[in-house]
């Protein structure tokens, strides 16, 4: 199994996984349908806050596989679980949208968020164990590895803050979640440039 | 990442989203099959309307990147927020499939041409800060240029009348809502002539 | 957009489609299990029989556009309504499962088999088009596209038969849907012969 | 169709097929979600169950047809009965997330079991047949292709009495079918080494 054959796979998960989101928005079925898309407020606020979670992964997930030059057979395993997590999303995403405003927001939020904690654990684990086998690009400077040591792992603290938050504030909570999303928009420093295609 | 990653991904989330639409369509429950059939012609004008539109926009969407010969980190999530839109398309397909016949036709289809809106301003966006950041084809000519600007915008207005004639008629709104995407089954002038496979 | 941009986007939604009809096949949610298993045989058949109509489909789609050296923009639509058809076959599918042993037995295969019938129209269209405006292989001789012509056209009236014989026996009509597909997974006299990948 | 367009679609089939497991998982609805959430165990053991089973035969899915230098049209249709058992994984997961704790238990599992034994039917048939038929690399070895007749076809026994216990404890079968994925996880010894992407 080559890097492009893990990365493929991986692609059509996230791309399917980001696309399902969808579902988790009902349709109104009574007559009054504005009243009903007003009150759906929720659901159209999940599915942003977990597209661009899950389309951020992706551009993440992308960054960190170019600097692993060849994957072995563990770590295509160790790349699975962080796709489980991925596409799981959508569940802890249906339940922000269905409890958001009622009782049971801090149950759906510490849940999504301890979904996220999850992902970012395995996200990290991708990295780490790479790098631990001598599968990650060799050029790049003790620096640099240094960095993306640091880079990789910077969400796990802000994720469990999540959780714990989630009990305190359901609002906060997802804040911070989306807070974190928008921090990995941005690049590393040193990313390899993107080219052009073939 | 390269422009064909970003490529096989949107068309991963292309191919996904105008798959799902058939969800939308509801299988009759009870013993008269044919006249539950017959009853849910809404859906089924929903599927082919929506059908056609994600189709061409996938269309447009190669022809666009084909102009494109390098993407940057910024670039991805502008193009991520047009899969967002894209992707959200079976969710107003099935509020029309749901009501274009009953008392939430205005509602309906106000959203279906404001989700189909949101889409072209974001595909629009993908064309201007590709050009303005000079991602582009440095061999399109200044005219080639001027009708490209033209045309990755033109939709934005008819959209929007879409979007205010849904309060008056939900018929004549899906009407300009599929012309548009007639209209784009036209090639631009001076598109990159088609080529054969590998 | 190349020959194999088509095919890719094409398979993308021949996989999700044919992925796609599980979706069809209702859980249990009494207690005797296996009695409702039991009572599901229609769905069960309803799965085989499109999950291999799916892929017959499109093993013989790849045949085709191997013969197909170019598209232009035309036939890209053209093959678009194709997976109109294709995307769409989930909802007969869930017809047919939930009425086959019912009342609605006729209008259910009937509206399974027109599904298909529009199906090949749409495939035969791809054929006859690509072959009017010059994008077939040129090497073929009159005699392999005669017999090609035949090929691509044969299943018409065998659908058309299987669409009028849902009103006397919904059994023989999926019969005669079932033998179509069976005949299509012979392969036609002098296909190229499949090679070894890259 | 070459080797690498069986491959290509195949990992569309796993990738959807891996990602729709979630929808098998319900979303609580009541208010009181943390007691709902905790009477979800077993739909969050069948996704995890599925989830990694999909993805180890996806990973030995790649690692047997590596070893397949070409296939003909006929290999085509027998991948193709593997990926019906495959795309039809989730029907079993949502019988077992429903029932794994009730009467039904023993139903449930069983079709789990069954499911997965036909799959492994499947599977050992792709590797027979292409081996029968030349389509396999001529450079292994007589005992290189012993062991992997072995090899493709040691799940057989496992799931069958996978199913067989089942009647006898729900439990103890499901931890059979686990264990047989966990066993497919250790490469085959000789496996070719994966290499680096393009």
């Amino acid at each position: 199994v080559r890097t492009d054959r893990l990365e493929a796979f991986s692609d059509g998960v996230f791309a399917i996984a980001i696309t399902l989101l969808v579902l988790e928005i009902k349709v109104p079925e009574g007559d009054d349908v504005w009243h009903e898309l007003a009150g759906g407020w929720e659901s159209y606020a999940a599915y942003v806050v977990s597209f661009l979670t899950i389309g951020i992964i992706w551009v993440n997930h992308h960054a960190l596989y170019d600097r692993v030059v060849r994957v072995d057979r563990p770590q295509l395993f160790v790349n699975l679980l962080l796709l489980m997590w991925v596409a799981l999303i959508p569940f802890p995403t249906g339940l922000v949208a269905d409890h958001l405003s009622g009782d049971g927001a801090h149950a759906a939020t510490a849940v999504y968020a301890a979904v996220l904690l999850a992902m970012a654990v395995a996200f990290s684990a991708n990295w780490h164990r790479a790098r631990r086998h001598g599968l990650v690009d060799e050029s790049l400077s003790r620096e640099q590895l240094r960095r993306l040591n640091v880079r990789e792992s910077a969400g796990l603290g802000f994720y469990a803050a999540a959780v714990a938050l989630a009990f305190v504030s359901p609002g906060v909570s997802l804040g911070v979640c989306f807070a974190i999303a928008a921090y990995y928009v941005l690049p590393e420093r040193n990313e390899p440039r993107p080219t052009g295609g073939p």
